[in-house]
């Protein structure tokens, strides 16, 4: 079924990593906490926390604007049990992603949970539905990704709010311009 | 402007990843190249040679199908040179995509270039298009996997030939199949 023609709301969604291995996988949670945010996420629930990644990332926020941030969670369960929307697992092995997209996409809260290297065998039953981005080996970077651009498509190119700095689009190099900020009261 | 409604050719899609630093980045590279595969290109050219990354994708095209594979190369402006077709360039100061993907979307074959840690200002000149998804800090795995998907969608649910196992989709837990060859001669 194609999308209605009028402009539709965008889902608040919220992404989940469970086990994250700090000082194994810093680059790799920092990939897709950088990619959740440009693609529109609102959020990123890390399992478990990792405070130096998550200044990382608030600081990537104060610099390029909007209110993405990385929350650190003891617990991915109480997380699952106490949102209140639709429940995504990720995963290679689920339905396919065009699949399920017309069942989500008008959702107005969605939490998107992906899996590191060992996915506890609870996460599938206890999601909504578990989505596959391709049934193939995969990177949890990419599937997260697409996801989000399909669900929440042209998020990437908006601006943020409160940025001190924003890129001007080149076909060649590279322009940064300051952003000057309004004076508060 | 939307697409044609009959069915397109699909571009043959090239990787070529810049920059990669084996032993500080192989799981990065293998997200990437993952990616790549799951995704619908055609082959990964890796900036240097990392043999034994190659080797873990080969193992992965084995068991999964497919013919996608890690060419090392030493330098990466033969490769450009050397390429008949159109060269795109993933960088967070280019175009936006959706002004892009109109202008490479018809191309019979395009490399796609994949800058590392640090990208060499002369890649900006090389390359026919600098294309950024999303001007915003981020990862190229998520850069790459939007840029294919939005190109070639629908790849990433195809089957791959010659495959030794496949996904069976599922609304909960796994299934895979093992897939009978055809025997020879």
């Amino acid at each position: 079924m194609p999308a209605p023609p009028r402009k539709r709301r965008r889902p608040d969604v919220s992404v989940l990593r469970v086990g994250h291995r700090p000082g194994r996988d810093p680059r790799l949670t920092t990939h897709l906490a950088l990619a959740a945010r440009a693609l529109g996420a609102s959020r990123l629930f890390l399992h478990p926390p990792d405070p130096e990644l998550a200044e990382r990332i608030a600081a990537v926020a104060r610099r390029w604007g909007g209110a993405f941030e990385v929350r650190g969670v003891s617990s991915w369960k109480p997380v699952l049990d106490d949102y209140r929307g639709g429940v995504v697992h990720l995963t290679m092995y689920g339905e396919p992603l065009t699949k399920v997209l017309p069942r989500i996409r008008h959702a107005p809260r969605l939490l998107v949970v992906v899996g590191g290297a060992k996915v506890p065998p609870a996460l599938y039953g206890a999601a909504d539905c578990n989505v596959a981005v391709g049934s193939q080996p995969h990177s949890e970077v990419a599937a997260l990704a697409v996801l989000l651009d399909r669900l929440l498509g042209g998020a990437a190119s908006s601006r943020f709010r409160g940025a001190e700095q924003r890129i001007v689009p080149q076909r060649r190099g590279k322009r940064v311009l300051a952003v000057r900020k309004r004076k508060a009261g």
